[in-house]
């Protein structure tokens, strides 16, 4: 016998019950976007690796899942040469001779390339959703998959903080109607240049926002470590420190922010404006079962943020952030398109979908399989009959099947238990003396006669019994 | 400057337009699947090359796009070994130690894998529908992407004819709904076994099919030419040739290979037996746009087939096929579940697409932006209010957005314009002060005014003039 077959390791299958979740999930998503106004758009899940190398560090590189060339892929390559090069570093020198393509590694990254080669038939600012799976050779764990969904709402061409008020909106708004608690966590990415060069390390923003991103994970003592192994200084982190008691209410956070900014850092006071500014235009919009909070070591490693930085999580179960986004001023630079400001935020299909499952707030029409009526198999002799009564009733627009084979009737009606189909139609020789149809509701047990002519008119489930 | 972006060879962008007609034809055949009883299911991209491998034959196996191992992925491979080979050998010969992954090829082998791997959680027959990418590594051309969705409608665990039955008016009904002329092909493959029997090569049936499946390409001419370049003799040839001519009525067709089998072919008789029996319950079943016609010469080049063969076509476009399928009986037997007889069809969304716009058949709600109402931007002081104003509109489900800056009235009234957005709701100084609103129809530019608390109640939309 075969060996038995599985999945790729890290990807799922998903059966007909969690497709219907998750196909809620994105409903509700794309209803959101398209009343906030954006506009729905798919690029392939192959992209030139031209196009994603370099755009998410050293570590997305490595995370990238290449395509091999096809055919004869070793055909520019010169294996003598690769020889001679020591073991480790042969697969790196290979590479670029071997595989030109890859899955997308985000969505925000093909968007950037949309925008520079559709440029000429965008109005701007632009603004789009996209909802496709993205692939990352990521170590599988709970709540991490090398294959997951990403939904994107990004705008493109405008510097606006109308839109870093509509993020925060649709957020809440997502998620109340998914009933989730969650806080939105805000920062700003001139905070994070504020408190490098109040700590007196301005040009080592990245290096310090990195290690601050950890708070949550790895706590104080966890930053100020991974600082001085950094080449912080003991005076740096020590002048650090400061900021992570910065938690707590957003005015009281932003107001220590600018104290501390105050004739120290022109750039922070710019961010801790902008955080002002929103907060001020968020809080008389209703933000349902959601709560904005300023976290001040917020960084989300991404580099190409420049403005306001967004992330959400869960209030109600701990599983890393479900959401997240920012404004970048220059993503569409990297492929010539300078000047171009861009903010975007993304909804983390997967993980929103684990949080609604551990807390079992799939709505109760989900739990209704959508086919309505078997047709009971009684034989060919009933067949042309039987494929009339089932047109009949797709054509009025229920869902129905004919039972393929002449089972016995208890093993029809075991079938449509198991797959929840509420009603069984019987037609047999007694039906056929009669002209009749029997409708069981295998609920209740009940039955009801209705003539073979109105069954077939389209009107015969129109009086039924409810199921 | 950096060089301007492209996409990956043969695939493609897809603009918020084709999105929307793209998912009108997924929604058309989401609804007919549905209708009929078949369940969604999804599965990866991903999928390991143990389940693909030697599924497709030779050509399938060429055109897999295979995923390079991540990390050290020569650290199994031995290049010392692999450079004494001769050079043409050599990518060969790595392969199995650099890629273990590949992408789909298809929806039917990972749906074998699916049945095989949750055969214990199943209800038999299972019905099932899947629409997905699927991705090969073809020349791309006219009509043929690199990655392109396919849309299956599949049953596994019944060898009733009533599925084929089903699959005409399933095709049948999704292509009357999009209003495309087609014509469902159908043959068998026993008439195929029989037609290699009566030539008197049974052993060579596969070799016989491939060459005859390009008559519609090639011609009579060609496929002699091909028969006799893959070894069959004269005789056998110029005995082949009287199946050419079998083309017509189905009627007539069924009766020749009758005729042509009696004696000579069991299994062919049993073949057109099996037909005439579907074409029998067909009959009085209405197929709108659609026709059944039998071609003899159909095979469609995969030997997983044992039973009917479908294939649709265009009476309007000529573009190669737009969907196909047939009845398997041993497919999970791949994978160590023998004994179970499967059937399914497929649509082929990026062809049918080409069909429907070659034609210009989208339906005109299609061309309407589904954003609604765009809030005009008259500075910071009126964000308040502004803000407050598309959250009403959005409450009550219409989509609207605010333009991000103050700029120009004629400048926002052109993005409205070119976005399609037939509201425009002025608030401004003048509005403030008499507490309302304009809204401004562009259509027509008919304004009319409306109290500002009406706006803001989510009411003010209703007895708009239309635009």
């Amino acid at each position: 016998m075969a060996e038995k077959p599985t999945n790729a390791r890290g990807t799922r299958d998903f059966g007909p019950e969690v497709v219907l979740r998750r196909r809620y999930l994105q409903q509700t998503l794309q209803q959101a976007f398209e009343r906030y106004g954006y506009r729905p758009i798919e690029t392939p899940a192959l992209e030139n690796l031209k196009v994603l190398e370099g755009k998410y560090g050293e570590e997305g590189d490595r995370l990238l899942f290449r395509i091999l060339n096809s055919g004869d892929y070793l055909k520019d390559a010169s294996l003598a040469q690769l020889a001679a090069l020591a073991p480790e570093a042969q697969h790196r020198a290979l590479l670029p001779h071997i595989t030109e393509k890859a899955l997308r590694y985000d969505l925000t990254v093909p968007f950037a390339r949309y925008v520079v080669q559709h440029q000429h038939t965008l109005t701007l600012p632009f603004k789009r959703y996209q909802m496709q799976p993205v692939w990352r050779a990521d170590r599988p764990q709970k709540g991490r998959y090398r294959e997951f969904v990403q939904c994107d709402a990004d705008v493109v061409g405008s510097r606006s903080l109308v839109h870093e008020v509509e993020f925060v909106q649709l957020y809440a708004e997502v998620f109340t109607a998914l009933g989730l608690r969650v806080t939105l966590q805000v920062n700003h990415r001139k905070v994070l240049t504020g408190m490098a060069e109040v700590i007196g390390a301005p040009e080592r923003v990245v290096d310090f926002t990195v290690a601050l991103d950890k708070l949550d994970k790895i706590g104080e003592a966890g930053v100020l470590a991974e600082l001085a192994q950094r080449g912080f200084t003991e005076a740096q982190c020590q002048a650090a420190t400061a900021f992570f008691a910065l938690q707590g209410s957003v005015e009281t956070a932003l107001a220590g922010l600018e104290a501390a900014f105050r004739g120290r850092s022109e750039t922070g006071l710019a961010g801790v404006a902008e955080l002002r500014q929103l907060v001020a235009w968020v809080a008389p919009l209703p933000l349902g079962t959601a709560t904005l909070a300023l976290n001040v070591t917020l960084a989300r490693g991404l580099n190409y943020y420049t403005g306001c930085i967004f992330e959400v999580k869960s209030d109600e179960v701990t599983l890393g952030s479900i959401g997240g986004g920012g404004r970048y001023d220059d993503l569409t630079g990297l492929f010539g398109l300078p000047g171009l400001s861009g903010a975007g935020i993304s909804f983390g299909l997967d993980r929103i979908y684990d949080v609604v499952d551990e807390l079992g707030r799939w709505p109760t029409h989900l739990a209704t399989y959508p086919v309505a009526v078997l047709v009971a198999n009684f034989g060919e002799a009933y067949y042309p009959t039987a494929f009339a009564l089932v047109r009949a009733l797709r054509a009025a627009g229920h869902s129905a099947e004919l039972y393929p084979e002449p089972k016995k009737l208890a093993k029809q009606l075991e079938y449509a238990n198991k797959c929840g189909i509420p009603y069984v139609l019987l037609y047999g020789e007694a039906e056929a003396n009669h002209q009749e149809v029997i409708v069981k509701v295998l609920a209740t047990g009940n039955q009801v006669r209705v003539p073979l002519a109105e069954m077939l008119s389209g009107k015969g489930l129109v009086s039924l019994p409810a199921a």
